[in-house]
């Protein structure tokens, strides 16, 4: 039996002795904030072009891939490939390497969990940046909540922020957002590529939201093939494939009685709001207008793919929006966001419900982005002023 | 400039849809507990020989690197690289995919933080696995903590785990272990491949520990060449390199203050504790030698590295070791452990400290595994249990 008994150290010292250490770096370009620590590839121009960078002398062909865009990268005659792309748009990509034909996450950077992968992210800049940073304000916390569903069978784990003061005023309540990842992506995408923490910090710090409670827990849609999801339900099933439970039944009947026990919210629909990005907006109709005595605001951030079926949505959620009086009276906030660059199907789906009798819709359009997570940290910090007030 | 105005799902929805859904698995074996969602491989067979698979028909080498043992991986028609392995021991292994001569991470499993990079991870099945598994009993939790440091002149982010009951007991207050990762590991690494909360879940819910606070902060030890690293004086320097401050200032005059602000802590040195593993451990001997007045229990994890300097140890820590009836009259817990398989460092270090006169040294042994995550999480498991009491 193979035991590694040479000091796992000395290993992983000659790991990061890369043949990069120590070479100059192209002037007027920085460093990716996503470099792991000692990396200082992939590097980025004021223009936000991006230079990537791959030491692989045996490999016949690689390319950087971000989100389907590909750049074929150059050898030199030391085994370093390399390319400098065309200005990308700002905001955070998912990308990837390709090694003769192997998709891998590049050792450079950390990874994220997307597309039910842990990929390769890159943060290009945008003007908003400091929305979204750390600073030298209060901070609340991020913490991984574990708990046994006795519907999965199974210990399950939620990420939840509390708001700066959550610990130091015991007596204090709070309201609760429910706010959920895409399609691919679990319980981390949030307070990790989406920053929320720092965006509650700061409009907290500015005075500019309410304090609050944030529960993200895992929608259960990574690592399912796209079309077994079913598209006219939002139906999810566990990642094990054994059972089919919707998402929806977990939040009503397990996650929501677990958080009200677990912290000290405020346990009613006034004060719970529900919101979701991309398949995570979909479920946030699906359970929002399904669940009314539950939630009184809802948010969704790129989030109303319904309209692609074309089908009747007044047959869908209880047959809700053949009563839109009911959703003009109940519900304290309508929000819907969505980038300029991703097509019009939250416009279209807006348009929809405008046209069945439902008003007060608030829509937000952040300029110049895609399907992608600077969109969503847009989304957030816009939505976020809004709720419980 | 390139917007990708595709719709990102459509894209993530291709990546999964790979040439292995679908396909049956060899019988007697079990998916590794590292798998990513919808990934059934690496596979595990109860000798605990392992299967590693990759799709990559365009590649022309492609081998498995587990902590330096190389497998080659074998090409089918289909393009599919797989081996079986030789009986890999028991415990976590950070590996990785070796392909065309660049490492990579596999894009079947979850990755970590080691060695400064992100490495895929492997779990192979150890008798005690219970003891560190989620069960269905009260769970601590733990959270990330910002805070800003003055020193670092940085927002810095460490985990930090409260037992349960701590929410619902507002008027308590708990000692504090202080627990380091490893060199090329950071904060994440004890929550993680650690699985320290649910390491003293268990010891709680058995009645063997008592309840305390666990704080998790960076040792600054990633990123950095490791003959970079004083090794006389555990002086470690920032991830930047811009400047140097021992990380035990940082511990001291930032980090323990802090946590004493913003934890219902005992802050008194009876009621504080630290220990780290391999590099974390030579942290902790420094820290708490120099600083005795702050801490009454010390553990060591692999972390003896000290003795092979040859230095005289009664040199360091301010000559404290030339008065070994403090540290037997201060230290309420000398605590050190190691695994059968990695050398004798750790025993040498004690027969040292034992001939200088240090008494009442509790020394463990973690049998058949060697300089990785399942001697330390043995060592919490034994460690935990004499704390605080």
């Amino acid at each position: 039996m193979f035991r590694h008994t040479k000091l796992l150290i000395l290993v992983l010292a000659a790991i990061t002795t890369g043949p990069l250490a120590g070479q100059s770096v192209p002037a007027n370009t920085t460093a990716a904030s996503n470099c792991l620590p000692g990396k200082s590839y992939p590097r980025i121009y004021p223009d936000q072009r991006i230079i990537f960078q791959l030491h692989a002398p045996d490999a016949k062909e690689v390319l950087v891939d971000i989100v389907g865009k590909k750049f074929p990268m150059q050898k030199d005659t030391s085994g370093t490939w390399t390319v400098t792309t065309e200005p990308i748009v700002e905001g955070f990509h998912y990308y990837a390497l390709n090694v003769d034909g192997v998709r891998v996450s590049d050792p450079s950077t950390y990874t994220y969990f997307g597309a039910s992968a842990a990929l390769s992210g890159i943060d290009v800049p945008a003007p908003d940046d400091m929305d979204f940073a750390a600073k030298d304000v209060a901070h609340g916390q991020v913490q991984a909540h574990y708990y046994y569903s006795g519907i999965r069978q199974a210990t399950r784990r939620c990420f939840v922020y509390t708001p700066p003061g959550y610990d130091e005023n015991p007596g204090k309540r709070y309201p609760v957002l429910y706010l959920q990842h895409g399609w691919g992506e679990d319980e981390t995408g949030w307070s990790t590529q989406g920053k929320m923490n720092f965006i509650l910090d700061n409009l907290l710090a500015e005075g500019k939201a309410e304090p609050m409670i944030v529960v993200m827990d895992n929608g259960d849609i990574a690592g399912l093939p796209f079309n077994v999801v079913n598209w006219d339900s939002a139906q999810s099933v566990t990642s094990t494939g054994k059972d089919k439970v919707e998402f929806q039944d977990l939040i009503i009947r397990e996650i929501i009685p677990m958080i009200d026990e677990s912290f000290r919210t405020i346990p009613d629909r006034d004060h719970r709001a529900m919101a979701g990005l991309s398949w995570g907006g979909l479920q946030t109709f699906e359970i929002v207008f399904n669940h009314m005595d539950q939630f009184a605001y809802l948010g969704a951030f790129s989030g109303a793919l319904r309209l692609r079926d074309n089908v009747d949505i007044t047959e869908l959620y209880g047959g809700l929006l053949k009563k839109p009086e009911v959703v003009n009276r109940d519900m304290k906030l309508m929000w819907m966001g969505t980038g300029s660059e991703e097509g019009n199907w939250s416009q279209g789906f807006r348009d929809k419900l405008v046209e069945l009798g439902v008003q007060n819709i608030q829509f937000y359009v952040s300029p110049g982005t895609a399907h992608e997570w600077l969109t969503w940290r847009r989304c957030l910090h816009e939505f976020a002023q809004k709720l419980f007030k």
